[in-house]
């Protein structure tokens, strides 16, 4: 058997003595161990080996009961369907596959249900008071130089080339710079994926798994993906999972005996999505296009599932709680969430919450207009009256709003004015504060190359990001201005944090031959997220912006007697602000602190703006 | 009395016996006159005259009562409020001013109610079925050179000055050419403004009113405009008149003797506007900008109305409704109708559906966020529970994103996709097929010029307006590719209409001078206009649109056995388009006719498409 069990938790777990017997484990039985005490009674249980359909199953185990057995199209799966009872204790149990004709045992599979971390069911997900960093683990840090090759994956490590191969970056590499992470402020890390994704080439980037319970081996095991999120956990920094639910890869197990023909989009076929995902809630898209988009693949090598399957729909939301539970998740972010069965998103952001009540998801929609995002959202009212669960989407309209508005000139109708003119758009979500704001990600382009190399805009950026009722999400190595192209360049996007790697003469963890600039938006970043950790009017507070004017943007977030104060100049001189215009935020407060430098002074008629510079403000 | 009575209606009028006496009438009385049976029982008249805040008013005629009698800051205005009883005829009578003091008659004036038309208050509005013709009138047609210049009207006709001056286009120019407007498939005319403007330069344009109740007489009367409605209906095209609620001219009488100073926002003081239009329903706005918004003013010439003031709201009520009966309208268009003061604005809509419940006013909310348009539209639910009655908005927002799809290159996100993906916010407006999607107006670039003189992807962006569930406008001029600059630039997107000046070396009227481009567009546009007036599929046909792919964009209109199919090609090359993928729209129709060209042809597997084009079938 391949899994193993978490060490932590294998005292409290009976091994059953029967465990020893030549007798084999099916190829596959997934999910390859649960907990006793879930929310959900009913436990499906997928079992892959030659001919298992042929084969009865049995199991005794007090407070589990064989609800039923169905098999599939292909004779090679069975598909087991459990009963647990509130009661049900921790323990292991065997099931034993016989022969229908023969009585025969032909698998058997010891089975074990765990004892869950206390409180587990009721963890806090992430939300206003975080801030996440995106990170590509390849890219990031290689920790463990000897899990560069491994037997059995073909895809190799060459640093020299950014578009398509590995770099070596892994879980030992996050790991051991968790203390970087925290002193910059970070209090949770999103990975792209890390479960096995065996291609034979461009396998880094992980959206192509081959195996949905297991870690890729070059990036450790999942005992060391589930010590990771404890160490992270021990340094006040959360985990989020990245999931993807619309498709495997290519070289997933499943592709070389399928279970069901209609477990993948088309029947198998390759077609093409169209990307169109207006469809869902336009009232005038034509069928096919809405199924294009559903079901349509994204590439010839990440074949597209079909969640009309209630069998696989009902393995990824078991899996997905799987690794909630067994590497002790603070959160997930789905991947390209839109393109699921829609039925199906509603059902697993339903089950992941009935199961975790504070957890947090947050989906990616790739869409600039916020109706399609919010579409979604929890506590939305969709006019074709589809409800879903997510607390949380990524808010690709105001990050798209965001780099137009720093990097074009002031205007009616651009620069502050539309960011200012962008934000009438929360009304349509129900949580604002939960929608994640980034500056970056994996997928588009450096900001700082966006902005031109123009560091004081990125700051200026970051000080909004952090300010607005949102959840901020920041890009790895945005905080040492790395480069990118201006146009979307995956491997230009996606290149090694310096110092990452034993032979790089640059190190980022410890400063070594950065630049002034970078040590200096290094600093910036610290210390901006860092006060944000203590800022309760900035995680809860109620937002107040006045219209921008003459580039300058003035807002504040206040919370009973807490008053944050910003002012973002965009002019490249400094200014004299006068306040008399924001005495609705200041009110009757007279002193000020500068939470950048520290600084404290009592207000004026006026205030000095620094070019190019935001200004963030305790109010007292 | 400058006001006199339309011709036809005052036979059905007893001229009191009394009204030959020398006692003086006041300076104002508005309305001038009014109606018999209207839904709205009461009446307020604003009485303008010296010291006439010292007068007792009176009045005698079965059905007519005064209510009551305000005064105002200023001694100079009455304020009196008349109610009608539901029986009240038609016919005049004399309303007299005695003073208090004295008993001596210091005014007098000959009031009459006059009968209606028939079928006046069950009026149908513009709609989906029609196609609005914007024009500048200054800039349209001179048909009566007479009126070129006019004593106490100091602002020049001088061609040569694009940018202030006056042209000298009026009523009759409009009149004149009617059969042009009507020969091009117009179903309704929108001028800008014809209220006089008596200003010192800069006049033309109308939106800056010196009197509320008079045609500007270098347009014309009254009674021109009256007629010029009757003649126009004759030929099955309506009026819609240009309404700004928002402010008046710094020259309006009003502005030297003002009835109080809460008349004005700011009280007079000259508050310039930031536009911050989000500020009304942006839960984050400062109560300043949404005051600022309302009340601050849009240049020191055009005095921002504070419609708080309720003698002034009446006012405004009763003054739209008195031109919707007196000159016989079809419908209105209101200018920057967000900026007048919210409560006012649900007040008069209502009030104008209440007289004319089948009635067509269309706001102009210049955002390129559907939820901000949405916010005004009858039926749409704001979450601050704002409530208007406006059955149509300008589409702002779709006309945005049309101008940058056809004139960028095809992308996921941008191009046609961007076009489909918009049509997405349908869900926001109750009834997309009244928002009126427009090619241009009087204060954007045309339409021809931003798409760099290419009349391929003009005809495409006409025959989108023309077919997709809107109610179309263009703009004048259009049909025969005038040029703008790019930019913003009013003289230049206002230029004379040729033909339209006795001395005009080109006359698009009679087609002379004109060159094969221009004829050749002017044909597309009457061929698509008068077919559009036919196919009811257009007008209130479920749309259904497949998702654009490789440059080619395709949807339906379906009514009952109507089916409308149009393939927009943005293609410099012709392209052959598979049929397949398409049967939802085709479904069992065999037979297709070309609405431009007549031809008549089996459909086949494929349809080969024209480079740069948009073909229009009717299907069988």
């Amino acid at each position: 058997m391949r899994h193993f069990l978490p060490g932590a938790l294998l005292i409290t777990v009976l091994l059953p003595a029967f465990a020893n017997d030549n007798t084999p484990a099916p190829q596959h039985l997934e999910p390859p161990f649960w907990w006793a005490g879930m929310a959900e009674p009913q436990l499906q249980l997928l079992v892959h080996a030659p001919a298992i359909a042929g084969s009865k199953p049995e199991l005794h185990y007090p407070g589990v009961r064989l609800l039923k057995t169905e098999t599939l199209p292909n004779p090679n799966y069975l598909v087991l369907t459990l009963q647990l009872a509130p009661t049900v204790r921790p323990g292991g149990f065997e099931i034993r596959f016989r022969d229908q004709a023969t009585g025969r045992l032909r698998y058997q599979y010891p089975y074990r249900l765990l004892q869950r971390e206390p409180q587990s069911a009721q963890r806090q997900g992430f939300g206003a008071q975080d801030v996440i960093l995106n990170l590509v683990p390849d890219r990031f840090a290689n920790g463990n130089p000897d899990n560069d090759r491994i037997a059995g994956y073909a895809d190799h490590v060459d640093r020299s080339d950014d578009g398509g191969a590995r770099h070596g970056g892994d879980i030992a590499g996050i790991r051991a710079h968790l203390d970087y992470i925290q002193r910059m402020g970070y209090t949770m890390i999103w990975p792209t994926p890390m479960l096995e994704n065996n291609l034979p080439r461009y396998s880094y980037h992980g959206y192509a798994a081959t195996d949905l319970y297991r870690i890729d081996p070059r990036f450790g095991s999942n005992e060391d993906y589930r010590q990771l999120v404890q160490a992270a956990r021990q340094r006040g920094i959360g985990m989020i999972q990245d999931v993807v639910l619309n498709h495997i890869g290519s070289h997933h197990w499943w592709m070389q005996d399928m279970p069901a023909p209609d477990w993948l989009g088309f029947q198998g076929k390759f077609v093409p999505t169209r990307h169109a995902r207006t469809t869902l809630s336009d009232r005038y898209a034509a069928a096919a296009d809405r199924e294009n988009f559903s079901y349509g693949w994204f590439t010839d090598t990440m074949p597209d599932l079909n969640q009309r399957n209630p069998v696989l729909a009902t393995y990824q939301i078991q899996n997905t709680i799987w690794w909630i539970e067994y590497a002790g998740l603070s959160g997930l972010r789905v991947d390209t969430y839109s393109y699921s069965d829609p039925a199906f998103l509603a059902r697993w952001s339903a089950s992941i919450l009935r199961e975790y009540p504070h957890f947090s998801m947050v989906g990616e929609e790739w869409s600039t207009q916020p109706l399609v995002v919010a579409r979604w959202l929890r506590g939305y009212r969709n006019p074709d009256g589809y409800r879903s669960s997510m607390p949380a989407m990524m808010d690709f309209p105001m990050q798209d709003v965001l780099r137009q508005a720093f990097s074009s000139n002031e205007s009616w109708n651009s620069g502050f004015n539309s960011l200012y003119e962008a934000l009438v758009a929360d009304q349509l979500y129900p949580q604002p504060e939960r929608m994640v704001l980034f500056d970056g990600n994996h997928d588009i382009s450096r900001i700082y190359s966006v902005f031109d190399k123009d560091a004081a805009l990125v700051k200026m950026a970051l000080a909004y990001i952090a300010t607005i009722p949102r959840t901020p999400q920041l890009y790895y190595g945005t905080e040492i201005l790395m480069e990118s192209r201006k146009e979307r360049d995956d491997g230009a996007a996606r290149r090694d944090f310096p110092g990452g790697w034993a032979e790089d003469k640059v190190n980022a963890f410890t400063g070594a031959g950065l630049s002034e600039a970078q040590q200096n938006m290094q600093r910036y970043v610290a210390r901006l997220l860092n006060w944000r950790k203590t800022a309760n009017a900035v995680h809860k507070g109620h937002m107040l912006h006045f219209s921008p004017e003459d580039g300058i943007y003035c807002y504040f977030r206040i919370l009973g007697k807490q008053t944050v104060m910003v002012i973002l100049n965009k002019n490249t001189e400094s200014r004299e602000l006068a306040l008399a215009r924001f005495t609705e935020g200041i009110g009757k407060r007279t002193k000020a602190s500068d939470v950048m430098d520290g600084r404290q002074f009592r207000l004026a008629e006026t205030l000095a703006l620094p070019a190019r510079s935001a200004t963030i403000l305790e109010l007292e």
